[in-house]
């Protein structure tokens, strides 16, 4: 795929750069561009006609693509009578529009990364990744198993949006480096394109987060404008072709261990809905939720050996990075637990499974995982 | 829950046990009992009454449990048209009979974990677990994204049922060990009550595989008639009591690094259903799926901390057995490729998967796991 036609349109990582002009708290005061004039929602009888504004473009297949999994899945589970048609971001509202627009009915649903509302309240943050959180199993589990659905649920209320798990991308990538990350200092002044918690914890160690726009990060980073960014992992970002302006690509993400994308449903919508409906609502969500996650498990293989055989230099952040951006996280915690009621609520629990979790996975997942990663296979 | 009302019914390893001697190859020439009269499946217009039977017993909340999930969710998805009842093991035909039984159309499902019919042929094995396999989210994303559903679906096609992915329990333990296994000699004639292709491995390391009925294992453990015995994880062990008559824990159970349960629908009642219903059967199983290794990770937690609490004495196995146990399985696996044209198809297509697989996982997921392991949370 042609690296403009997908930078053309808003990555992951782009798309909460736009989101955070729409919905950071700095830029409160611009109003949201209001979303194109449609056709209101038809619903006559059983036959339901709804739409699906994403936050993404087309072109990431993997995270589009779980909206339009679920469309389908609706589609076949009702016989056709429940029909979703889904809505590039930008289409219908701004990509960071999405979450005031299944909250005030401008459409009926929304698939969205809800840390791109952080700077509303950083509580959205919890339904996603923040940095050094759940991996992507224990974030299901969380949901599923865990407290996770129903607290963050109650949080949702508050704005008129039932949540559902729709999809995770896995632990992505640090981003790619023109220079090497030695010690914790070289991040001391780095200009580095950077989203949500990770850029306030990373600002705590001395980087200048950068909030560009997907299309220039391939010219910023060329020019020298910026010296670092990070987009997703291996798939997404081959297609951008960064490696050949910023050859060092670092690991692991620690700002995004396992973030989980959420469908968002009008709340009032939803509650009109049928049993039955709402069934295929919930069953649709966890096929795209579970099918995203193994294409990136697919496809993220194949597109690291291709990177490596391109000149990639593969690098983990050193120790030193990782401690002292653990210890940033703390803080950054520590003030929302003292300051945001709503957030401490939810961290509170999450954390708690955070902890007993990581201290089973160490035992027999992990020996596992470690002796077949070491074995000629 | 009281361990004599577990082990009554046949756990996932009792299970196998039973299922060895209704399929296992040296007791092919046993008739499989014949399932209990029961009245026909009721079809009337959409209106459809089907019968499921598990290879587990309800006291397995986990895996049986799934079942029940599955069965609840095609309710509600069909606004209650389409009624699935659960059976459990023994229920209506014994627990390793379920295969038969969904072949032949005496039940149009089954639950089962694929692995027990590795007598009647080894490559329904590929369909669940087998040593230093693939572990959960690898198992998912190659049935889902990789070549999987499709090479294992043409096998079943064989035997005439449509297979599902239908949970899966995540890394098990190693069992429980009444000594110490300080080097791959002290596996030399031990008396291990484990089945399928973990047996066949340790077989050739001097071990004696044991088939005991799951209710006798506790007793046969504390006379010392075996040495060791394994079941799955903290959740479904703390139930039996294992850990009062044999105090070691080993981890990781290598044969088992990621079980899948499979659910198998009969080929021509599935080829009946709409097309709504074939989806509703695919999407309630994909919940099922997900919700059951949800499961699992919020339960085993706090069931490892018990057990660690009451003494056990949690150990990794040397690394001179796992070495040792992973030689031994490629030599397995190169006997079986030699030998069996249909292993071989799936096989060859699950190793490269697995390969490509460890390697990226090794790097930003790896990192992340092992970092937050290592951190006091």
């Amino acid at each position: 795929m042609d690296r403009r036609s997908v930078v053309k349109g808003a990555g992951i990582a782009s798309v909460l750069a736009a989101g955070l002009a729409a919905c950071g708290k700095k830029e409160d005061a611009t109003p949201v561009a209001p979303a194109a004039p449609v056709a209101p929602a038809v619903s006559t009888g059983s036959e339901i006609r709804w739409r699906l504004a994403s936050s993404f473009p087309k072109a990431l297949d993997t995270i589009y693509g779980a909206a339009e999994t679920f469309a389908k899945k609706v589609g076949e589970l009702s016989g056709g009578k429940f029909t979703i048609t889904v809505h590039a971001g930008g289409e219908l509202m701004p990509a960071g529009g999405v979450l005031d627009g299944a909250s005030n009915g401008t459409v009926e649903m929304a698939h969205t990364a809800p840390y791109y509302f952080f700077g509303k309240d950083p509580t959205f943050a919890l339904d996603c990744a923040i940095p050094f959180g759940l991996n992507s199993r224990q974030m299901t589990a969380w949901m599923y198993q865990g407290n996770g659905l129903k607290l963050t649920r109650e949080f949702y209320a508050k704005v008129g949006i039932v949540n559902f798990p729709m999809g995770n991308t896995g632990a992505q990538m640090g981003g790619w480096y023109r220079k090497e990350i030695k010690s914790v200092a070289d991040l001391n002044g780095l200009k580095f394109r950077v989203g949500g918690f990770g850029g306030k914890v990373l600002a705590k160690l001395g980087t200048v987060p950068q909030n560009i726009p997907g299309g220039e990060i391939y010219t910023a980073l060329e020019k020298g404008t910026i010296d670092a960014a990070e987009w997703v992992g291996p798939y997404d970002d081959l297609k951008l072709g960064f490696n050949k302006v910023a050859p060092f690509y670092y690991y692991p993400g620690w700002w995004e261990g396992g973030p989980q994308l959420s469908l968002y449903v009008n709340q009032k919508a939803y509650e009109g809905l049928s049993a039955e409906y709402k069934a295929i609502v919930e069953c649709a969500a966890a096929f795209a939720h579970t099918e995203m996650q193994a294409k990136y498990d697919a496809k993220n293989p194949a597109a690291l050996k291709t990177l490596v055989g391109q000149g990639v230099k593969l690098r983990p952040f050193p120790n030193d990075v990782l401690g002292a951006a653990f210890k940033a996280a703390q803080e950054v915690y520590k003030e929302l637990n003292d300051t945001n009621p709503a957030w401490k609520k939810i961290y509170d629990d999450y954390s708690a499974f955070r902890r007993e979790s990581n201290l089973w996975f160490r035992f027999t997942e992990a020996k596992f995982d470690s002796f077949m990663q070491s074995q000629k296979l």
